[in-house]
């Protein structure tokens, strides 16, 4: 039987330049690559040309490849004693399913190697220059997903969010309402300052800041999407708070240390 | 006035592969690095010759730079117009204080970029093949910090823990009986297990997989250090399960989908 071995690799938020050397050798060197929808050209065309490319994407509303049939063609090529990279958007172990791809490929006997990437949340927080934890505002970061196994009901949150949190929504879809009653029950206040983040580190990002008490309101941006919420938001990069966020301020105690800082011009 | 540029980089968790090309092209343009004690001579040798490296690391019992002293360098340099490059471990915004970085910047007028890197959870995970979340067991990743302002307190947090949630502890510190104890209060079953990963993915990377129950016993493993606790990590690579771990078993349900799996030979 030939050596068989697959590379779960994360190509990140969507910038090219955030992949990993790791992952770029992986590519480089591949007989064939299983990529999602939401890789980009850039990224793709580091494939050696002739390296077979086969597309098993996931996006809303388009046609999907079942993830079964995604971990049998995993298999498959595995045990015909190819390199194997399987390249997932962000990191194969964040909402994305590489517990089960990898599970899979231990039951056929074939050997794995997981190589993170860049997710969402960190190339969102980059982007927008929102520090996800913060030494006075958030010791604590909670990444969820809006989406689940039934589709359009938000499930399996913490019943109570800390207030010293940041939280990050995955997949939040487009019923903002629902995901404002589901954090106001939560526990998370009106008040709480939002950024929805469309795209990030790609090249149609787009970022809405408001607050959780004007969720409903905000425009419908493109997927992928997340919702970073908590009181970093209020650092978020000037530019980005412009006339998005009348009203807008840093917590008192942090106006005092940095006068300068955090408000709209 | 010169123009200045600061990149805040994440160096990642260790490997130096696992580095974005877009760290790498921001060290190889630098003209100087104020760089952690905790990022690898591989690392550093991308830094240009002739460029400035400075030391301003922390690590626990050793001499360190205050973090207003890191500031006051940034925008020292950053105002003589150079291509200034703060190289941090892991993740600029994950308990980094990278948010207290780009503060001082904006107050000084100084642009800032900020380069996303794997954090350590991520590298962690990847090299244990512990997926963070996964559709039956996890849908939560919180990530916490052992250490806090008042040295030898596990402070801020959250009062409860959902038990359907991955929690990895950033610098869980060397008194596994508080951890223990912190974890229990909050809802942590006994039985969670839980994976010590000590340099995960780098040369004297050490995992050490047991239970909340036994925690207090484990070998104690150098920093950095991380821990994960949930159930999750009965998926861990069955070589780091080997030894460790008897009578350690998946969940019923699951043994059942995938009967080779999980189990120590």
């Amino acid at each position: 039987m030939p050596t068989s071995k697959v590379f779960l690799v994360g190509a990140g938020p969507g910038d090219p330049e955030l992949l990993t050397l790791k992952a770029v050798k992986a590519l480089r060197s591949a007989d064939v690559v299983l990529h999602d929808d939401l890789v980009s050209e850039e990224i793709l065309a580091l494939i050696p040309p002739q390296a077979k490319r086969i597309a098993v994407g996931k996006r809303c509303g388009m046609k999907s490849t079942p993830q079964e049939d995604i971990n049998r063609l995993l298999v498959e090529y595995g045990l015909m004693g190819l390199q194997v990279v399987r390249l997932k958007g962000g990191d194969p172990f964040i909402f994305g399913r590489g517990g089960e791809e990898l599970e899979a490929l231990r039951l056929a006997g074939i050997e794995a190697d997981v190589v993170p990437g860049i997710t969402a949340a960190l190339g969102a927080a980059a982007v927008t220059q929102i520090p996800l934890t913060h030494r006075e505002l958030s010791s604590t970061l909670i990444l969820v997903t809006g989406s689940s196994r039934n589709a359009g009901h938000i499930a399996n949150w913490p019943d109570a969010l800390p207030s010293n949190a940041t939280i990050v929504v995955y997949m939040p879809g487009h019923n903002l309402a629902e995901l404002q009653q589901r954090l106001l029950a939560s526990g998370v206040s009106a008040e709480t300052p939002c950024a929805i983040v469309s795209g990030a580190t790609g090249e149609s990002e787009q970022v809405h800041v408001t607050t959780i008490q004007q969720l409903q309101g905000a425009p419908r941006l493109a997927a992928p999407r997340l919702l970073i919420v908590g009181e970093v938001v209020r650092f978020a990069e000037p530019r980005r708070l412009q006339e998005q966020f009348s009203n807008f301020s840093l917590p008192t105690e942090y106006v005092e240390a940095s006068p300068n800082t955090g408000e709209t011009e």
